[in-house]
């Protein structure tokens, strides 16, 4: 079969936006993957999204996205696994254009957040836990996220400061991210020194909320690419070279091991296989980092650290510019912000432009191969991609 | 690429759960679809839902569902498209396999209503609506059918009484359906002394509220399907000729034409071209009937009747045993029962068992084709799929 590339890719800033809709952010986003795959126009529109239902009392979202984008006919829909609807809806609108039901698929992601007070923001963002077993007794998303950093603190001893090395490299990126929530530079004393959310999580350990939209366009086969490529300018293409999803339990008292995310470990060999690549040839890595712990667990499950070394690791200066793999320099869902089900779509595109040399931030060195991993909740689904560029 | 087969199929009884849970349902619909592809492990799996966001606070519901149904791990995510979700789900679910992403796929729909208060599920389901155009100003899902049935019957010249024959025969159809939610026959005259829930809408006009859920398995390769085939001692084999998805505004004062589902035009041509079938070749039809008046305008826009002359035929007994094609001989949404985010999907099991010749209902006339029907909102999104029998 042939294979798949992104010839397009579309972001909005993240920020909270009172005077926009998702329709609106969405179709920035579409706008922009359009001119920049040289007006190509989607075929197919598969939609990342957790909150629309409960936040805009809206559904038949993909529909109505495709609409107000100046679409309206194509077929659409919605793809929702919490956090991870972005790389769900990714690995959906793969699918489509390799199997050849569509030629041009536009897979986006959007949320809005903005408008929602913050009590409803977070008893609809902990849908992602299990609604009988965890938030009928009163758990929130950040309280389950705080009782895991406890844990991977105390089972290999490290102090909040030892965590708070991740808030700080996130920011520094996000700085040159023109795209990022929260563009500002920070230091360990502001971190340290933010209010605590839920014991151990400060503020500045987890990421923002926020709104904003993502598009990618994928098409099939290498001449269509290159015939893309060559219209607008771009010297290099970016193949999709693995795809994987995976899943674990949706309440975290019925894992095998709390401190391993499993999703994650089976989701990104899954995608490493079926691009022919080991870990360590990957480099450059997006990231879900959305509380400090995440980040390094999963910089260990996706296989770049061993068991309870990421933060150790980190601190010595692991996976900055020049290492391999580079990581996270979007500022990730920390500090380039974290509009949940277009999260996942932010990641890809990041990484799409990192390879082509083009990303308007702090950019990667020379990279040939990215990783970019999603989860919705905790890595109850996990995506992984692994993009190749091609010259 | 190779063709996609369906190899099993597993349904619930429909109807109001007071004690049963989503997962449990899902997991009976689950096991019997596995039990009928002679114990055929799914690999990757996709669920039509549309209220589990707003009536059970639960999001991540593919892996809950994939978790619960002893599946924890594989791939799996939740599609939305409103009361089109089984149908979208059924397209996504093809592309997975197709695509050669997965070898053996889940798609399922579940829903469950019952638990919520009639206001509460009312407000719900007028999610398949516009919510800043449509249901901020007081519209419900039933009002705007209401409307559109109103506007059918002064242009064509229609009462009351012409549009109750679709009831009438649906009734009839869902006594022999052991699956259905009404398996009662009813007459002409206890529709029309049922209460008026929107005028002209009675409450016999109208798809009752249940729960219930549906499972079919997919496989790539003829020569796997038919290796499962002689396992389970089935003669035919059903192939997936034809899928295709379709979308138009939401909200319904933008249409070009309210008295024509113009999704559904759309997605019927591209899947009968997909299977290289003309629809006059169709012998056999599930169609989506959450009013009368959806009923006979999905006869005609799916090619099945000219415009404004479905109630005339219908009255006259076309579309009925021997007839071609034969339609809802599982009772329809109407009487079988429309758990929404399932409903795809209960048709396109039926259809299959139909080409099969073990649907344990009303039996059609040993059907070579079938097509079946699934629309989100006022076929805001339309899903078509055209199923062949093989020898």
């Amino acid at each position: 079969m042939e294979k798949v590339f992104i010839v397009g890719v579309g972001l909005t800033k993240i920020g909270r936006f009172y005077n926009r809709s998702a329709a609106s952010l969405f179709r920035e986003a579409l706008e922009r993957a359009v001119s920049d795959a040289g007006g190509l126009k989607p075929r197919a529109l598969v939609v990342g999204n957790m909150t629309s239902s409960v936040l805009m009392q809206q559904d038949s979202l993909g529909a109505l996205l495709a609409d107000h984008s100046g679409l309206r006919g194509i077929p659409a829909f919605k793809v929702e696994a919490a956090c991870g609807s972005g790389g769900a809806a990714f690995y959906s609108g793969y699918s489509l254009v390799k199997s050849g039901l569509a030629d041009v698929v536009a897979v986006g992601g959007v949320e809005k957040l903005t408008e929602a007070n913050t009590p409803v923001v977070t008893r609809a963002l902990a849908q992602a836990a299990d609604a009988d077993f965890e938030v009928f007794y009163g758990a929130t998303f950040t309280g389950l996220n705080a009782m895991l950093a406890r844990l991977y603190m105390e089972k290999f001893g490290y102090t909040e400061e030892d965590l708070s090395y991740w808030p700080l490299r996130m920011h520094e990126y996000a700085s040159h991210n023109p795209y990022a929530q929260l563009p500002k530079k920070t230091s360990l004393k502001e971190i340290l020194e933010s209010p605590v959310i839920a014991e151990p999580i400060r503020l500045y350990h987890a990421a923002p909320i926020g709104d904003g939209a993502a598009v990618v366009l994928l098409v099939r086969g290498e001449e269509k690419a290159r015939e893309i490529a060559r219209q607008t300018g771009k010297d290099v293409l970016v193949e999709v070279a693995g795809v994987a999803l995976a899943t674990d339990s949706v309440d975290l008292a019925s894992r095998n091991d709390l401190l391993t995310l499993e999703s994650t470990v089976k989701a990104s060999r899954a995608a490493l296989e079926m691009a022919g690549v080991e870990a360590g040839k990957v480099d450059y890595v997006e990231l879900h980092d959305a509380f400090h712990v995440t980040g390094f667990a999963s910089l260990e499950d996706l296989g770049f650290a061993p068991k309870g070394e990421a933060p150790r690791l980190w601190k010595e200066g692991r996976f900055g510019k020049g290492d391999k793999p580079e990581v996270n320099f979007s500022g990730g869902l920390k500090a380039r912000g974290h509009p949940v089900g277009a999260t996942g779509i932010y990641q890809i595109a990041e990484a799409a432009m990192q390879l082509r040399g083009d990303f308007p931030g702090f950019k990667a060195s020379s990279p040939e191969t990215a990783l970019t991993h999603n989860i919705g909740g905790i890595s109850t689904i996990a995506a992984v991609t692994v993009l190749r560029r091609v010259k």
